[in-house]
């Protein structure tokens, strides 16, 4: 257990209007903060009011980049508890983009226990409005100025909340996704299954061309053969045909997404068969053509899951079950969200209870 | 011209013993800071006391790594002048650089204005001893706060100075090279001839193995077929065979080297027939087992040439030229310091004097 110091604020803010907040602008009372020296370790954890912090223009993060982070969120139940959603899998993929990146380990019981005592000094920050929830953001970063990139002797990791309001205030509804022909986001051997900012970054451009074209998001080939469907970059894909559900293996440069496992474990409960494997977009192409994709969605934690109406392939606009969200989409939206709001029962474990 | 803003530094630091200074440790007294916002554009041009940079823990370039960065160098003559080398085009690959990212674009002539400012400022800092020189740093990076990653709409342009002592205090000397096997640096489609912080996080982990092996560094293989030869990372790679000089072409993952760029020129002037291609590893390796070899260089701002005299390629070390300095090495190295530092009349308009 650690020693956690705790400072507290001068004044705490006002909360803001959970419907009309936009995401990842408003921040919580306070944050997670906890140093790493690579002689003493990890040191000093505390939770100090929501500050900027201090960097020097020579540190490793603002010059090489060398970050990593996570996304979670705290849930209220309708009767007021509050309760999160596999901590330990967020903990555990932190470890593994960190030894990925050359940062220091946090062993993720580590993480648990960080992210469980900021939810319970900003338990008032989590709203109650359905389908809302208090975004929890992660982040690790060497902090030590080395322009000569030696490596990381010093490190930050620090935790901050921000409300998020329903993700689909007006009832799911379906978005339309460009697959991306010119710019790669991973390739085996690179970044691609760590949650580091860099596979981020090199997105921006090509996001901003799909939305220029009015896509909502574009969906990443492998960098390879450029014929494989990867994924959306903030969400894993899945592609329903009968009574199969197929989505990509996980090869290295797809993100294993936590919501993506626990659909995988929901279908196969559910008696559907799921193939995880590379999905190859042409084949993706055909079964359109003949009709055979009954639905495409993809699912991460801020959509939990997000229906795929219209999948542009070659410049090719197909259009997926008449653009209207079909029945396993809102079902696993349904299934999902209700674990994590406390409306369905958690038979998995998957709960994480903040007292 | 901008109208650059200056704020006097309450005290100068002492400047520090250049032989024993650790490089990118020790600063200067000013930095050159510019802010950007989408609806104002470029603004506040300024050249303040180096000091910390303060970001909300929501910014973009510590979530996503939304940066782009330069490395230039002021250097002086025996005779007290200060110059610098090429800084258009440092200017003009970070322009690249922000397009590829999808940061806003700052005119090269602007960049130029803002480090040959800079310069002046500092010329106290620009170092006598012979190979020594004061560093410069530029670097831009998304500042706005936004998780949900909608784009850059503010950003920071920013230059601060470190004193370098000589790369070689001993005299010019060999350096090992890894061919990195398992890790990827870029693939076609990604950020790999963009100097964004990505490309240096993803090879972290491969250069703390290759240093725990003994070896300085490590060589980057493409990341589609694994086969064809890309760079070092920090430097561009150059094989000399007869008098053939052979270098990657720049082919979207390899960054465009301006040290690179002036070899090419030079080598050609003297007579050697340069090719840049797609370079197969496994014809390397058979190369430098006929012995036909001559030399094989890196080349970059930092260490201008660094001679290989020993390369593993899968597992095999292959000594190039008995691990000595060889003549080209030698004379491309002379050459370019030689019109950097002033002790060769600079012929092709190369050099940026300092008033």
């Amino acid at each position: 257990m650690m020693n956690i110091r705790f400072e507290q604020a001068a004044t705490l803010k006002p909360k803001p209007d959970i419907d009309t907040v936009k995401f990842g602008s408003t921040y919580s009372d306070y944050m997670f903060v906890m140093d790493y020296n690579v002689d003493k370790g990890w040191y000093d954890p505390r939770i100090v009011p929501f500050q900027n912090i201090s960097l020097n223009p020579a540190s490793i993060v603002l010059n090489y980049a060398l970050e990593i982070f996570e996304g979670l969120k705290a849930y209220r139940t309708e009767d007021g508890r509050i309760q999160m959603f596999r901590v330990d899998e967020n903990g555990k993929r932190m470890q593994n983009s960190a030894a990925r990146m050359a940062l220091p380990d946090l062993p993720y019981e580590t993480f648990v226990e960080a992210v469980e005592a900021l939810a319970r000094v900003e338990k008032d920050w989590v709203p109650s409005k359905p389908n809302t929830s208090l975004y929890f953001r992660p982040v690790m970063m060497a902090t030590n100025a080395d322009l000569s990139l030696h490596g990381c002797t010093d490190c930050m990791f620090y935790i901050f909340c921000s409300p998020v309001g329903s993700y689909y205030p007006g009832g799911l509804k379906c978005n339309s996704i460009l697959v991306e022909d010119e710019d790669v986001r991973a390739v085996r051997g690179g970044t691609g299954f760590a949650k580091c900012g860099g596979n981020y970054a090199c997105a921006q451009r090509a996001a901003n061309r799909a939305n220029a074209k009015n896509y909502n998001d574009v969906l990443w080939l492998d960098g390879v053969e450029r014929r494989y469907v990867e994924e959306v970059g903030g969400m894993n894909i899945m592609f329903k045909v009968g009574s199969t559900v197929m989505t990509p293996a996980l090869l290295g440069s797809v993100l294993p997404g936590i919501t993506r496992k626990s659909i995988v474990e929901l279908l196969k409960e559910d008696g559907y068969t799921v193939e995880e494997k590379k999905i190859d977009i042409n084949d993706v192409a055909k079964l359109l053509e003949e009709g055979k994709v009954d639905e495409v969605w993809g699912c991460g934690t801020a959509a939990v899951i997000s229906p795929v109406g219209k999948l542009c392939i070659h410049g090719k606009d197909y259009v997926i079950n008449n653009n209207e969200v079909g029945p396993l989409s809102r079902r696993l939206y349904d299934m999902l969200t209700g674990i994590q709001w406390g409306r369905v029962s958690d038979t998995h474990g998957w709960v994480f209870p903040i007292d």
